[in-house]
């Protein structure tokens, strides 16, 4: 038996209500330097840049993946009756620590240092940190089952699938958390109602009943309306894209900077480097760097700042030659003065493109479908044409 | 100019806050019997059978639509430029008129009535009711013009797309209405931006921005799920046919039931009497049925007013036949005991299909396209297979 | 042992989300005709008048009552193990039906036939209708013991507590309701707090913990609110009193109108004649003493059909007099066109006025004091001074 | 006439809908690097540490305060015609700029430097700063009459009472903000009914009508009760509090930390230290300062970064005195490693306290009264006992 604490432990939490916690483990791990670090780390990269509440931390937003999957293991009888007291535990540790190898502004420090988050995140859980000896004092071998579950090579698929797949407690999380803080209606959908129809089946592990189809539906039509309206917001992508660039040229001119020198370790990055990476150490360099001698890295630094973004436009050929041009002859170097960024968003994921990775319903008969074949709406959607957005980045040319 | 009332008066809505009335004769309209009666007609015939708190009426939602278009003509500054302040003031009155040829249970009337509710609302509008009188009194003409609106005669077609077409008021009002008191968040969407978005052309009337795109593809699907889950209820359908078999009953049967007698007139029911049928005087006639001499029209008219509704199921021959022959064998009279009821709806109908009433969009170069056009989800959504439900009603044998 | 239904039934409700049942009993006495007759009595009397969407009825509100009960017997720890099986599926069935024998306008019908709703209740419950089969179906004894804890004769005080006291299920569930459906914000308060840190303590019953004084204190406010916002406010007066005088009128002129005969039998009522008495019936009464031969009779009702409601002002004596003399000359029944109505509201009753029925709170030492000790927001309340409101209410002279 | 922006600009705000903005002036400073710089201050000191979402910040509460400013100015009919254009741009400056002055973790860096924010808000404004050229180039002499709004120097007293007195945008703001984003409901109270019964009257400025006293009445026990709950929650305070010990140690040692050097300027700090000096900054001091030579830097900073924070229990003479005795016994600096914190909040504080600073209301019958007056429950909250709380801090021993 897992240690209880002596009364349950609640946080107030908009979304939830309630965060609940009765496991000493999970309490530790909360009160851990490294959970705590988490709330240095936004949970929207630029978003926030448009949405201007949107100053949410992966701190609430991990608090809240622990607290889905606590209800789904304690409240979905079939969840509960599949998985062992230890797998319970398990599942609720790793939705708690699934990010927390997140570093500052994560897109753009993955693709200067070429690491997944997710290694880092394996790294903290089994690499002898604090997060490490809070797992193995309350079970040996506690510390490899989470990352298992994070690293998808958990012998019961069922427990990544409660995290990581089309439906999970991360995705419902973060679209319910982010509609809440950008203030849009866009992210909202029925979880009550997912969590009342959700199902355990032999072969396809987490499946939904019939009767939870629309809420599937609207679930999918939030996710995808958050990724136009938020996520993949130009001036978002704008932000991002110029941390980018201060990473690249940071990283390319080798520049002295103590706070960011772990973007030019890279994936060889030690724990402690990691540790102390966080958006309010980059701000802090950021605003050091505006004092550089580093003309380029003087401009980004100060863009960043006081928000004096790119501007953007449709990309197309004609057009990105004439833009590189006018830049060009305005004395802007190209390789940081202007970027070209693509995104594209598919409601759904069918079966036939990600075998491992599917919505699957059980029909009133007792059936399995894939979402796809049990809703028309799904259907359509994946039938359809993609949406995606090409465009470029730049600065106004004598702004 | 139209006389104001002495100051601004507001009447707390949960869906709008306030519905606020400077006018005069808005404020009377609001104040005669006639419109006092739509507090006896509720908004969703039989959806409240199912969601317990949908108990609320036709007189709340017609100050809905009102308050809505109150502020589209003030609001949205292409509108209030493209409509004088007699039109402005007609259309309000028609989008608080609208409803008012509403007899109860309307469906299950009408189609005993072989009459729409649309004649009844311009006959009480026009045919020297107190509402005529109002109106007249206002300004002479002013019924008429009102009518008009509903009826689709007006000459200024953009005032009829604003309480009649694919994106109007009405429906903007009962989708967050029957959201809000069925506790469903399926009917949500964003109303401040859909209002911040539209706009007038020559052409085409009421269209969209393109940056009002997500938010009328969220009221599409928003108003899709709204049917499924809320309108078109299997218990709902069980409910309203019922109705319809007790008032198909009463008619064929010509049963004395003096509150009804409405239902013998049908088109030629004089205002007065029609003025008289609303939901209370059913439900007490319901109440006196069940003391009825005539055996069939008790039983329906305790299931009525007890909620002993039918069974349902899917709906193919052979399952058709062998219901049939069991309630036959049963002892049970067919015509009044066994009902098919198909529903289907597309989320969109398009301009191909329907050439008067489509949703346009001006894009960013100024060009206008249908909606499906501009939007990949709602060109999927017309172009994938179309939901349909086909269900048989029947009573429970041995029940 | 008792029945439980063969999956956990859930009706969608805006202010609990769900309403939860797993009960046999509980569900059947949902289904059965003299619950199913709650959703012909709306909740607030003359509320809508003003807020017109709060037209939700008992039936919504008894089902709210029975969902925070369930969910006290379940989830607060202290009250799960003060409790017995049996005593939680009666205290359950108590709050479902502790509403049942409210007729139609209760105060007003209360005030001509001389008999408390109490009392319809418990015969309705104990008198051999379908509700006592049902529950004595599902065991022996259960409808005495569901009346008891209604009128207060429990052995356990503290099941009575649960439904009956200044901190109990039936004005929790009341005051979120009502302040959803009129859409004020007076209403709200924290009912999850009160639910976590609600107690049993052997000497008093049901206490709180010190941590939910500030919850409590809200609560107490809210409750204030709403009686004077809402409950309290002169036009739902208006339209409670005018009732009040039309059922007065029908008993002293004894006047023909069947569907209101209980109003003559008052406390003799049979239950049948009792059951038909709703406010569907009453509407239809009023509808038909339009056209009455008495014409007092025939404008009282014209009055509340047509909503033609009583003007009102503070009274004194002065001013009392003075509209009387213009009232009699302008030739109006004083006895049916005049009325005086005095309400008083303290936000909480202490201990010392009313023993049986305090807020007691746990002290951090593990003390236990009156809420009025532990608060000084409540203490302050009720030392301070009382509102009350007396107004006269009349006909519009000339109007 | 003040310049307008080309269409009006609206930022989508959870609290409000939208932040609407149509000044170039306006929004010529929301895009100053200074009002920018409030995105890197918290709205709510340590609060956010028991509260985990209340991370938003300045910079969303200033553009609040704008938007209340700015409906007041031109929904309440009074104000409207009480200002002219010129004093309307500025109050509503007045309102976006009142907290531009802030520093990180305001109270605990005012109380080592011995400079109110206020002083540091004016600076900003009028010492030629970016901020000073936007309102001086928009309208010469603004920057000073801005600032006298939020210094009280401003001729026209209504202009300061909207953004500070006892009923102002500032309060408005702060409680539904924090409402929100703690996801308490405490500070929810009814901001359209407050708006709709503001009036101006000729000797008192700002005042409320009769109608809106219980919307008052509301407020301010939300107030109350956020101070109680958020803003007084000993978690916080202790959070604080460590703060406020580690800027001492960093004053008294006369430490070597650039990033905070400004706390050793005080009230001499040039503006250009000022503005580096924020949330940001200061956590990335603490992390290096994890590293300092010094015990107690090293180790405050330690409890800062990782939430290690002080306990707490109520002060009395006895009590105080047995746990200074333990931590001198353990080792423990007192000068750093323990303090008494008092705090203490009337719901209201009336005329005869404060003379300039009241709540008046117009009585139905054209007096004004003070709120105290008018409403009882204000009335006996302020003859009531007041609500103190005293403790005392210190850490765990052997902890």
């Amino acid at each position: 038996m897992f240690e209880r604490t002596p009364e349950v432990k609640v946080l107030r939490d908009p979304v939830h209500g309630y965060i609940h916690v009765d496991l000493r483990v999970v309490w530790d791990v909360i009160n851990s330097s490294w959970f705590q670090r988490l709330r240095r780390i936004r949970q929207l990269g630029g978003a926030y840049m448009v949405y201007h509440c949107a100053e949410h931390t992966r701190f609430s937003h991990s608090l809240g993946v622990y607290e889905i999957v606590r209800r789904m293991v304690t409240e979905v009888e079939d969840i509960r009756e599949a998985l062992s007291e230890r797998e319970k535990v398990t599942v609720m540790l790793a939705a708690l620590l699934h990010d927390c190898g997140h570093g500052p502004y994560s897109h753009a420090l993955e693709s200067v240092t070429g690491v997944s988050h997710e290694v880092f995140t394996c790294r903290i859980i089994e690499e002898d940190t604090e997060i490490t000896r809070i797992l193995e004092r309350c079970a040996p071998g506690l510390a490899k089952e989470t990352a298992d579950v994070i690293r998808h090579t958990c012998k019961n698929p069922l427990m990544t699938q409660l995290i990581s797949s089309q439906l999970d407690a991360d995705r419902m999380d973060y679209l319910l958390r982010d509609a809440y803080f950008t203030g849009t209606k866009y992210g909202v959908f029925d979880l009550e109602r997912i969590l009342r129809t959700l199902r355990v089946n032999g072969d396809k592990g987490l499946i939904i009943k019939k009767s939870g189809v629309f809420a599937v539906e609207y679930y999918i039509m939030a996710r995808y309306h958050m990724y136009w309206q938020v996520y993949y917001h130009p001036v978002a992508r704008s932000y991002e894209g110029i941390i980018h660039l201060l990473f690249r040229r940071l990283k390319e001119t080798n520049a002295e900077q103590p706070l960011l020198k772990g973007i030019m370790d890279g994936g060889n990055m030690d724990l402690d480097t990691f540790f102390r990476m966080d958006e309010y150490t980059c701000s802090c360099a950021f605003d050091m760097l505006a004092d550089s001698d580093d003309g380029i890295l003087r401009d980004l630094a100060l863009r960043i700042r006081d928000r004096k973004l790119f501007k953007y436009t449709d990309s197309d050929p004609e057009t990105d030659q004439r833009i590189r041009t006018q830049l060009a002859q305005a004395g802007y170097d190209l390789k940081y003065y202007w970027f070209r960024d693509t995104v594209a968003q598919n409601p759904y994921t069918p079966y036939t493109v990600r075998k491992d990775n599917a919505i699957w319903v059980r029909m009133e008969d007792g059936s399995v479908r894939e979402i796809s074949e049990a809703s028309n709406i799904v259907y359509s959607l994946i039938h359809g044409p993609a949406n995606d957005d090409h465009k470029i980045f730049f600065p106004e040319i004598g702004g």
